[in-house]
């Protein structure tokens, strides 16, 4: 079986860098294509890339994937700051161009496993609150994976009949008891020398049961998109979260 | 529907006293028998008990069950010290009455989800670890419990395929790294002031994924023993664990 | 040396009882009254009490104090419910009996320690937040110990000359950010299955530090009832936490 | 006053690259001597160093350390591998320079508070046990941190005559207690995705407060390089850690 052809957009940031020396690492993929800020997206086609993994920056994403999507190319999508909007109009592109794949959303193993078993033991808990914790550079607040996390166990809690969380505060300073987010408490906690922390704690009877998810390095991202771009090529239309990739049931 | 008539052997003890406040508090469920020390098992019998919750000691344990089997009384057992040797001898009973079912060990939601959790994740990471943590009054290390989750990783990891844990210890004090259960170290820590904790730390590149189970009270094993004792009945033979009754799946 | 006479108000309730078991097991101490809520307060001139242990709720412990200090018996008070008011009261009151002292406010150990060690540390960090996490039926959020945490951290903070914490959140769910206490956030988690927990979390470039105390037990309050009872009578006057009492310099 | 002349042996390494941008970053400091594997000691002299910053490996360090004493330049000493032996060794060179100030050992701030609170801590309660983490390159178990941490408690232990941990185990699987350091259990826990963390955990009855250092950059270690370097001029002779410069109390 010959090596997948692979093109990074954005590959002198960061983890652009990180995932062009992950890509050079294994057999299975090829690197044909390394685009920096200046280079044309023609470059991709003219390589023969079958994959792009998208890593530069929200202003920039929408002209790269329309890019792709109008060229056949299946993408890897790393770069944040998806709106309902901005995920419809992708949707819209890849329904003209039907046999394309387009993977965006957590593509860390950690943070995706995190979500799952947090559904996964919503139903049998009467509490759960969520606290995640990040640099101080970050902008919002809570995070889009602490968000998601919520709403997903919402969803479980309300798929399974459970009542609404106990809760006797009867006097709060404004703020204290956090964001909520369809009836789950979240807290966003920012402070220099963390990185990307979150914590999901369910409660019942004399237990608690703590699900969390450290990243300590953007390197813990690279696992997940080898897997993205291996797999992409084969789920046409759009694909939200590594997790449908990674056979977890 | 009836209710199930329930006796309890051992309601007399802290665990107990708990059960049965926690059988008379619902509908499905009737406590017709409740025995203390000096009670004869033919009080079950007499009774009307069709499952008998089993709160005791290692010591008495088997001449208990050995009765309910052989009555037809189906039994959930809390008390502790199973051997290998003893669960064979159990099957060898409920071999002889087929109709019969035995729910025996972890009965606790949290402690049951935390194996779960640990089982499914255990194959995305290249290292795990266990801590387990207890008041230092217990004379196990590590807990029965934590042995369980580091056997149910390991096997989950040789299915995956996974090589040895990464470790480049050279130079270590005795018993710093742990007590090794079939390649998953477990550390065993005993402090006053604990209850009873599991931690199960896995790390990938640049990220960790940690579950932790926290039981602060024992009343956390009732919700388990209401569940097995519903449950129990219409499954024939020895169930290990509270896990096959949770419809997990 | 004769043991202090020492009087229980508040005798029949969950902590009484365990405060009335802590005197009568040690031998410099002596069990000379033990009020229950019917019974009238001359008992404990009666009985020569010269400390007693205040115990019993928020409604009735203006009234009971006010006695003691008319009658010069010194207090250790473990009703909350103090206002800037009460203080206020109360210190006029000892005004008036210049001889007795009185004890009032966190009688842990480990929660004394945990503020002691966090003001320790502020100065040294550049940001910090606390997370403080009780079961659901507590009506106050954050709670009495987490505010007095952090008005001391950002008290130490003020000293140093430290500059406000660094927050780049533009985005933010109300409430995610938790409450603002003199700068410091306070975050307050609500579950069934917890007990009474709180961390402090410091951050500096690259690293953390986090104190965490977790109280399983109310037990845990009577070593500090013991110092205090042990000690108030040579402090007279209003003392507030058991911190003065503990020869932490 | 004029800026302390400081010279960076290492300076090519990761931490170097990082103390040479620290140094440059402030006013009362100044970088006169950068020094590479191939470069020669000397240059050190020729550039009037007054501190020279040690951050090479356990092969090189006595040669450098021996040469900078003997020319009367101060040293901070980042490069680990201490014995017991070598300080003496370095001791005895200070002997005969009797001005110069050396400074060897833990040098980042969270370190050096969380092994100071410990200590504070330690008189107070019945158990304490250290749990360390550490990426699984990591050749020594428990870390030389975790080591000095346990014996600093130990001896606050017996200083406050402190029996005996509370500990019944007597059914243990080998290593499962962790290592003994003078009576205080250390576990090394070693996982991919862990960079350096310490946790230690004192109990009481019904309490416990846990003391948590993570170390996720090693940038962390340059505040402590600074305060080092502009502290160790004025304290001639051998100082083991940063604590003493930190005007704790």
């Amino acid at each position: 079986m010959s090596a997948i052809r692979v093109g990074v957009i954005g590959a002198a940031g960061r983890m652009g860098r990180e995932v062009v020396k992950a890509v050079e690492s294994v057999d299975d993929l090829e690197l044909v294509a390394a685009l920096r800020r200046t280079d044309r997206l023609e470059s991709l086609t003219r390589a023969g890339v079958q994959v792009a993994v998208e890593l530069t920056h929200p202003d920039a994403v929408m002209d790269h994937l329309e890019f792709c999507v109008r060229n056949g190319i299946h993408g890897v999508v790393g770069t944040t700051g998806w709106t309902d909007e901005r995920l419809n109009t992708l949707r819209g592109w890849l329904a003209a161009s039907p046999r394309t794949g387009m993977l965006v959303g957590p593509l860390s193993v950690g943070a995706v496993l995190t979500m799952r078993l947090a559904r996964y033991a919503a139903r049998w808990f009467e509490s759960v609150e969520v606290v995640e914790m990040h640099h101080p550079d970050k902008a919002d607040a809570p995070s889009g994976a602490a968000v998601r996390t919520a709403r997903l166990i919402a969803e479980a809690r309300r798929e399974a009949g459970r009542a609404a969380q106990p809760d006797a505060t009867t006097a709060a300073l404004a703020g204290a008891r956090g964001a909520d987010v369809e009836g789950v408490p979240v807290h966003a906690v920012r402070a220099r020398g963390l990185v990307a922390h979150q914590e999901v704690i369910f409660g019942g009877t004399g237990e608690t049961l703590t699900i969390r998810h450290d990243s300590m390095d953007r390197v813990c991202f690279t696992p997940g998109f080898l897997l993205g771009v291996r797999r992409v090529g084969s789920v046409p239309g759009l694909t939200l979260g590594l997790e449908s990739f990674m056979d977890l049931d």
